[in-house]
C-alpha cells in the first residue's frame, strides 16, 4: 500500500492478516510526525472493506502496547475486523514541561482537544482519532468500511473510548468497551491534573465533554457499552477509575444491563495480563454490532 | 507461596491462573540473583500437581518477553499446563565485555555451560534450566509435576529447546518445539561467535553437545519435535537458522514426519507476531504428551 500521505514503517504477518505500522505528518497534532498500527484481517480486500475497532491505550503507552500485548489480533482475524492502534499523545512538540510527568503530556494526551493556548496547537488527540485517522487511512485506499466503527481502550484509553463514543458527531461508533477505564475523571487525580493543564476552563470545561459519568447521565440515546475492571487493580483502589460512579449514573439515567454492563473481575489487576484474559470477549462484544 | 529460597517479586492474575515473577540467588549462575516467571493454571493445587512447559526466549530477551507477548497463557490455562519462563543469561557477572554485543553474553547465554574460564563461573544456563530451576521450584512447594516436562523456545531459545531435549539426562522432556530455531549453530555466525567465546574447545566442542542438527543425526531414540519458521524471516534468509539442515539430518537418521515436523510458514517473520499466531498450536502439541 503506497500513499502520498502515509509511509509504511513496518509490516508483520500475524494470524494470517497484516499488522502494519504507518507514520504521517498530522495536521491535528500541529504537523508533528505520528505513528499508528493497523491490523487488517486476511479477508480485507478492495472488494471487501472490513469493519474497524479502534483501541486507545493508557498512560505511558504508544501504538505498540495493545498490538503486542493485548491478544486482540487472533480474535480480530477470526471475526474479520480491523484494529486501529493510535498513539497516546503528540510527540516532539517541544512544549516546556510536556515530558516531565508520566501522567500528563507526552504519552498522556487524554484523547481531548486542548484549549489551553500552551497545548492547543498540538494536543488534539480527539480530532486525531475521530476525524483525521479515518481520513488519512481512507485516502490511502486501505479497505476499511468507516461506516462500521467501534471503539475500546484501557485506563486513560478507556476514558477515551467512552467519551469519544458518547460525544462523537454523527454517532460514528456502534459500540464502546473498556478495560479499567478512568470513568469519572473530573473526580480523580489523573483527570483533575489533565483537565487543569490542557483546558483553559479546567475541570468545569471537562464536565460537558470529557467525563464519561457526566456524559452518560445526560445521554438520551440507546448505547452499547461493556466495562471490565479488576478488584486487585491498585489504581481502582486509589480511586482513579471510579467505574461504580459510571454504573450508578447509567442506571439512574435508565440504562439497563443490556445497554451498560460493568463487570467486576475478581483478583485481576491493571496490567495487560488482565486485558489479554478478556480480549476475545471484548472483540466478540463489538463483533455483534460491527457485523450486524 | 513463601520460600526461604525464592522471593516472589510480583503476581498477576491472568486467564484465571497466576503469572508470578520470582527471584533467587542462583548457584548455577555463580551466585547471581536471577529472575524467572512462572504461570500456574487455575487447576494447579497441592493435591493436583500440573505438568510444565519451559519456554526459552531468544537473543536480547528476558523472562518477560514470552510471558507478555507470546499468547501462551490462554491455551496453557485451558489445558492445565504451567509455563516456566527463565531469563536468557546471567546478569551482573561483571565480566569484561559481556554486555558489548547483543548476540553474545548478557541476554545471549545460548543455554550452554561455559568452559572458557572467563565465563565458566557464571554462564551455565544449561544447568540452570535443566537442574536448578526444577529443584528450587520444587523446594518452594509449588505444585508442578516435574515428571511431566516439555520444552519450547524461540530463535536462540529454539536452539536451547532442541539441544536440551536431545541431551538432557534421563530424558526429562517429553517433547520439544521451536519457533524459528537456530538449528545448526556450528554452521551459522551467531553460533560460531557464541561457541568460540563460551567454550574452551570452540566450535568442535559444541558439535557433541550444543548443535541440534549434529545431535539429531546421532540420536537413536524416538522423538517428538515440532518446528515452525517463517519464510519472510530475515534471520532465516541470512542463514542463521538453517532449519532445512535439521530436517535433512532428521530424515537421514530415519525420523519421519510424525517424529520430526518442520513447517515453513509463508510470509511470517521472526517476531512475536509470528509466535503468537502459532502459540496455541504449540501448546496443544505439547499437551498431547504432557497429558498422556
Amino acid at each position: 500500500m503506497t500513499s502520498p500521505i502515509l509511509e509504511k514503517v513496518s509490516s508483520n504477518k500475524s494470524f494470517e492478516g497484516e499488522l502494519a505500522k504507518y507514520k504521517f505528518k498530522s495536521a491535528a497534532l500541529g504537523g508533528l510526525s505520528t505513528n499508528f498500527n493497523l491490523f487488517l484481517p486476511p479477508n480485507a480486500s478492495d472488494s471487501n472493506k472490513v469493519p474497524v475497532l479502534i483501541y486507545l491505550a493508557g498512560l505511558t503507552c504508544t501504538e505498540d502496547n495493545g498490538a503486542q500485548k493485548g491478544s486482540f489480533l487472533g480474535p480480530a482475524s477470526s471475526q474479520g475486523i480491523a484494529i486501529l492502534f493510535p498513539d497516546t499523545s503528540p510527540r516532539g512538540a517541544g512544549i516546556e514541561g510536556e515530558a516531565d510527568h508520566w501522567d500528563f503530556g507526552v504519552g498522556a494526551g487524554f484523547y481531548l482537544n486542548a484549549t489551553n493556548p500552551k497545548f492547543a496547537a498540538h494536543y488534539n488527540m480527539y480530532t486525531h482519532v475521530t476525524l483525521e485517522l479515518p481520513q488519512v487511512i481512507e485516502a490511502a485506499g486501505i479497505p476499511i468500511d468507516w461506516k462500521r466503527q467501534s471503539i475500546f481502550g484501557h485506563s486513560m484509553g478507556g476514558h477515551g473510548a467512552l467519551t469519544l463514543y458518547l460525544t462523537s458527531p454523527q454517532k460514528q461508533y456502534r459500540s464502546a468497551s473498556a478495560f479499567s477505564p478512568v470513568s469519572n475523571p473530573t473526580q480523580c487525580p489523573w483527570g483533575e491534573k489533565a483537565f487543569k493543564g490542557f483546558l483553559q476552563g479546567g475541570i468545569e470545561e471537562a464536565k460537558d465533554k470529557y467525563d464519561a459519568t457526566e456524559l452518560i447521565s445526560k445521554n438520551k440515546e440507546p448505547v452499547h457499552i461493556l466495562i471490565d475492571f479488576g478488584t486487585a487493580d491498585n489504581f481502582y483502589k486509589q480511586g482513579q477509575l471510579l467505574p461504580e460512579n459510571f454504573l450508578k449514573a447509567a442506571r439512574d439515567a435508565g440504562y439497563d444491563e443490556f445497554q451498560v454492563r460493568v463487570r467486576s473481575q475478581e483478583g485481576y489487576d491493571h496490567s495487560y495480563y488482565f486485558i489479554s484474559t478478556f480480549a476475545s470477549d471484548h472483540i466478540h462484544f463489538h463483533a455483534n454490532f460491527l457485523k450486524a
